[in-house]
């Protein structure tokens, strides 16, 4: 039996990751990634094109951070390959799964001077959970069946605990445009079936619960919610326990108006007549909050962490670890009580109304950050996404998301809090809804300013909410403030970049908002039109720290 | 005695660095890494400070390409250091010495969940020459002392053979801000004579000689100069043996008009009565010419390959390898001789002269890419720089850089061919030249376009030489080119970027030029402001194949 042209290898690899559920493919323009690139582009796969691999990996992590399943890159040989590090240790750390192809040389012309051509082995180092070297594509039954098991293979890989990164290295040689007019090019070796990837739930059992309830008894304490999603049961879980939720930004808590969820933590930990902690159930990573950690360090509370991989715990204070995902904790935890009452709970409600009604009452009389912020989750529509950068824009929103009735989805960057790849990240994540805003200062959104051409090509609304204060505002709140020159030569870096210019030059809609009256209707509009939209809000740099301040 | 502040640690560190002849730092702003950039600010070291850590390293890569001496970057923890690969790959393939300096969280903060924490021991894999995890900064005389042992040793390492990355991750502990007030912040621990690194050169012994004349008697070859630089000597080896030199844009040899220097042998190679080559003489990396690389590989001539670490042999054809570096052997190479006479030199000679009239003549005729580079070739300055991007840009060179009595140096990535970082690796190479150009297409320019905000605090004369035919023009000249639609979405990624725009964003003057001659007075006029100017030259993607090829 004549062996199939070596396209079906490809084809059958690509049809599996279909079969499992895998619909998204991001590709970066090249010439030896040829072959995976057009069996894509001819499969069933959403194909998006970015020329920046940088950029075009942050856009996939975005993606797959909304989604929580795998999106497949694909790029060329070379420093192309390198560009997908940050947001590949990003992904890491954040747990999101990818699954990055990278083209290579045939393995005869690496090493000795071709061009294009560097060290692709495991070049991400520890950064994966699972790497191949892939034998070069071949129509033979034996490798087709190959490809579609490394196929299924990676996407257990990329979603088993914890999630993460998955790296092949596929060499090709010339001629490198696949044969894509065999019939059999997307089902060769395919068996009747789809394959099944089942998880079942961990569920604790009594013995475990008696075990909490020991350590949580007559204690007063907190549930501290980092980000994540949690399902609706965790009010039940604080109610029997008579804890507050501590509920992070990107806990996606703060649309639960209950009494119980605690958006102010932050400022009310830093009151005097903070009230005591002595348990915490905590899942997911700390919160944003530095109070949050640093106060609750101090106390030295008992700490239940609940994680399905690590503690996540630089308070080194672990006294139970529960290797569990949050939801399924939650759910299997109906036995878990306690017998402090509700005046505990209620004191944090109080102490959390006081702080709302203070943060409402600065912003007011002031056209501060804050105000613009609270605007924005005033005018934000339900059931759209709300990105946020790292640096001032992700604790901008710690302060001014108020909990309300009202469904947003809070996403930000937060494995290793880069400002790298911003807006690539966001425009991915905005791929998985109707609308999307992204919160950002000026540094990170110039740092990614060139996926302002991604624009172009994608069919998606998101509105950037540009806060521009030409600069590194947040060294404003760090002890390297001065007034020396060095300030603004090494941490300031006052770049006077004219955000209206960049963005005509990639023909999108910007304007420029001097006061905060001005902002809802400027965001409705940007809203109500299809694709990207600036707004660019203009502060100072200067006095970032104490307009921040009077809301602390 | 009681030990000194930490600071004179890390002062005794640039002491030493600056003390073996280090001179030039490039920051990115973090707060991690604010010990590191502190004192180098306080230090004599030349500073620039990029907020994109993957622009700031092709920075440093472009800058110690145009010096050969080591360049140290400083950036903060997490995803900033993973934005450096790609340029620490391009680094340790062509072999430009840097010496990376990352912030790290202490150790106690590592792998438990603190922010902006990722795994950064050994980060760049097999890319770095040197690795080294350092210990906290401590003022003891015992540390301070290891402190400049590791600044000799980090350029020890980055310069020997081959040049590559050093990485030195740094742990901090707070507070960060350093006390820059020690009076021996920078004495501590000095030796009182700085160290001195010698490099004795290679010399080649009579019987090495002896054995390499054996090789060549009586055959007719080639010398063949792919990057690097060359002693003028290379001329009379070339008159010893006979041979003609053909030399690549990137050997710097187009600077000599002697009747040796072939500068259109890729076109010569096409024809079919180029001369037969029995021997090859080759120094560096193979040129950028791929007939030089196909035709010379045919034939399977002897190949005497000089190199001072590795064959980068891709024609596995190495019949003699003569470890050394270029210029010892040109020097040590008194004894090596031929007596094949002058006949075929001249044929190779006159064979140049038809292509380079054929050239001019097609040039003349027809406002082409090809025009526009003679043009340039024309009009650039003795002494300065020409960076080009790799791609389109290189090839152009290749066929239209015509020899001339002009001493212009002409640099590009072409370790591994990247297009990324372009833009920031010419401003790195043109802070050692009066005025200089940077050739690029658009892509490469998108790929870099945030670093136009560099402009603003570096003191360069750069002239951008953008060739925009908006897209992978490239990818016409190769197989994959097609008139189906995926040919357009997968490869020439059209962008309908506005440059006049996003130039006018960063305060860049640009100006576009629809024909050929008002080249000239633009680019002088570009030429004689201080800063980055833009050169725009509108060109259609389709047709660019066709183009070229009347010239070739």
């Amino acid at each position: 039996m004549a062996s199939a042209p070596w396209s079906v290898f490809l084809g059958a690899f690509v049809d599996e990751l279909s079969r499992v559920g895998i619909e998204d493919v991001v590709v970066s323009p090249g010439s030896r990634s040829t072959p995976l690139a057009m069996v894509f582009d001819r499969s069933n796969f959403r194909l998006r094109v970015d020329i920046d691999e940088r950029g075009a990996a942050f856009f996939a992590l975005g993606m797959a951070k909304a989604t929580r399943r795998p999106v497949c890159l694909v790029c060329t040989s070379g420093t192309a390959a390198a560009n997908y590090y940050p947001a590949v240790c990003e992904a890491a750390v954040s747990r999101v799964p990818l699954i990055v192809l990278t083209a290579d040389r045939p393995h005869e012309l690496r090493g000795l001077g071709a061009a294009q051509t560097t060290d692709q082995i495991k070049m991400y180092g520890d950064m994966t959970v699972f790497f191949r070297e892939m034998p070069l594509p071949e129509g033979s039954v034996g490798k087709v069946a190959f490809a579609r098991q490394i196929a299924r293979e990676s996407v257990i890989r990329a979603t088993g605990a914890p999630m993460g990164v998955v790296h092949l290295n596929f060499p090709f040689a010339e001629p490198l445009v696949p044969d894509l007019g065999v019939p059999e090019l997307f089902s060769a070796g395919r068996r009747p079936e789809p394959p099944v990837l089942l998880r079942p739930r961990r569920w604790a059992d009594a013995s475990d619960i008696e075990r909490l309830n020991e350590m949580v008894t007559g204690r007063r304490g907190v549930i501290l919610c980092g980000e994540g999603e949690y399902p609706h049961e965790i009010l039940d879980l604080s109610r029997r326990l008579g804890f507050p939720i501590l509920a992070d930004p990107l806990s996606n808590l703060r649309r639960y108006t209950e009494a119980a969820v605690i958006d102010n933590y932050d400022n009310i930990l830093r009151r005097d007549d903070a009230p005591p902690v002595e348990v915490v159930v905590r899942f997911g990573q700390y919160p944003v909050s530095k109070a949050c950690f640093t106060k609750v360090g101090a106390l030295g509370p008992v700490m239940i962490v609940v994680d399905e991989v690590e503690s996540r715990d630089f308070n080194y204070l672990t006294d139970v670890f529960v290797r569990s995902e949050p939801d399924d904790f939650v759910l299997a935890s109906g036995g878990l009580r306690n017998d402090i009452g509700s005046e505990y709970l209620a004191r944090w409600a109080d102490l959390n109304e006081q702080e709302r009604a203070r943060i409402e009452g600065v912003a007011h009389g002031a056209d501060s950050e804050g105000r613009y912020v609270l605007s924005l989750i005033d005018c934000i529509r339900e059931g759209s996404l709300l990105f946020a950068a790292n640096s001032m824009a992700i604790r901008y929103l710690d302060t001014f998301y108020l909990k309300r009735d009202k469904e947003i989805r809070v996403l930000c960057n937060r494995g290793i809090n880069g400002i790298d790849g911003t807006l690539s990240s966001a425009l991915g994540a905005a791929q998985s809804f109707e609308t999307s805003t992204l919160l950002t200062g000026d540094l990170a959104f110039l740092h990614d300013i060139n996926a302002l051409h991604l624009a172009r090509g994608l069919d998606t609304n998101l509105t950037v909410v540009l806060i521009n204060n030409n600069g590194g505002g947040i060294f404003e709140m760090l002890p390297q403030r001065s007034d020396e020159p060095y300030f603004e030569r090494l941490f300031l870096t006052p770049h006077d970049a004219d955000f209206g210019h960049i963005a005509a030059g990639f023909g999108i809609p910007h304007v420029r908002i001097e006061d905060a009256s001005a902002f809802a209707e400027a965001y409705r509009e940007a809203q109500s039109r299809p694709g990207l939209g600036i707004i660019e809000v203009s502060t100072l740099t200067s006095g970032a720290k104490e307009r921040y301040a009077r809301y602390l």
